[in-house]
């Protein structure tokens, strides 16, 4: 099963892409999508939705994962966050329908990667790096969450499994 | 020139369609696009998404005006309207391209229908009517403040040109 991974933003969009086998789970590629602040935010919007239907033709995943966007009083970028977050959710719909669409909260990533919800970013990015047995922390953060939100997909869907076998 | 006006939001995405001769402004067609409460996100932005080029297709215009949004520490829908504002500009660039989409604040509305930045909106609804020469306010709210934004977008081009002619 391949799993594409996204931490949402609206000037870096980070992707991680993951393959889980029955006794492995892999890295396939990881990275950032990119729009330039000198841009329209229409612009960067289309050069986001551009970039998922890249990615999701390029890997052909069977999963699409993404993080839940929070409300807090203090995030003035909210509104761009947001905005490009509805473009990646209508871009993974239109291209692999809505069944394939996962979507977690922060803490069931932290959770799920370290067993505590309130981990830090550092304990979570350690997790990442030693599940997928890298020799070292992916950069930048965008696409190490993006690996994470992928992993959470996997170990969430691996629980599922072996509570089904009992 | 066909001017498309938006209100943009969630559950209900408010049009407004008015065409501006020389000498007249003539509204065309208005209305709403709605979204179930019940279906997922990513499906009502698929809807919205459908929504707006369904519109564009229909009526043509030459110009696409929508409203911004700004940020308000008790705004909890927030996420959801940015994510629905992110898919209708991407929809409209798409269809359109990025030089024929305008956005106005609401303060710039007020101000171009009633002469008065911080109008109430009843004030701004009187004369949406009584510039399309209405028999009637335009019912949603929504529908009339997409009227609103129409008409914004057609009276500030208006003042551009008579200040070119001085």
């Amino acid at each position: 099963m391949i799993i594409l991974g996204i931490d949402p933003g609206y000037a870096i969009v980070g992707f991680g892409v993951i393959e889980k086998t029955k006794n492995s789970t892999r890295v396939i590629d990881y990275g950032v999508i990119e729009t330039d602040k000198s841009l329209k935010m229409s612009i960067r919007l289309n050069k986001i939705y551009d970039g998922i239907e890249y990615l999701i033709d390029k890997y052909k995943p069977d999963s699409f994962a993404i993080e839940e966007l929070f409300f807090h009083t203090n995030q003035k970028t909210v509104i761009n966050v947001a905005m490009a977050r509805g473009v990646i959710l209508l871009a993974a719909t239109k291209k692999m329908g809505e069944n394939k669409l996962y979507e977690y909260t922060p803490l069931q990533i932290k959770q799920a990667l370290t067993g505590n919800g309130r981990a830090e970013k550092q304990q979570v990015q350690y997790m990442v790096k030693a599940i997928l047995n890298l020799t070292k922390t992916p950069k930048p953060d965008d696409a190490a969450d993006a690996l994470a939100v992928a992993l959470c997909h996997s170990q969430t869907n691996l629980i599922l499994s072996n509570t089904d076998i009992k």
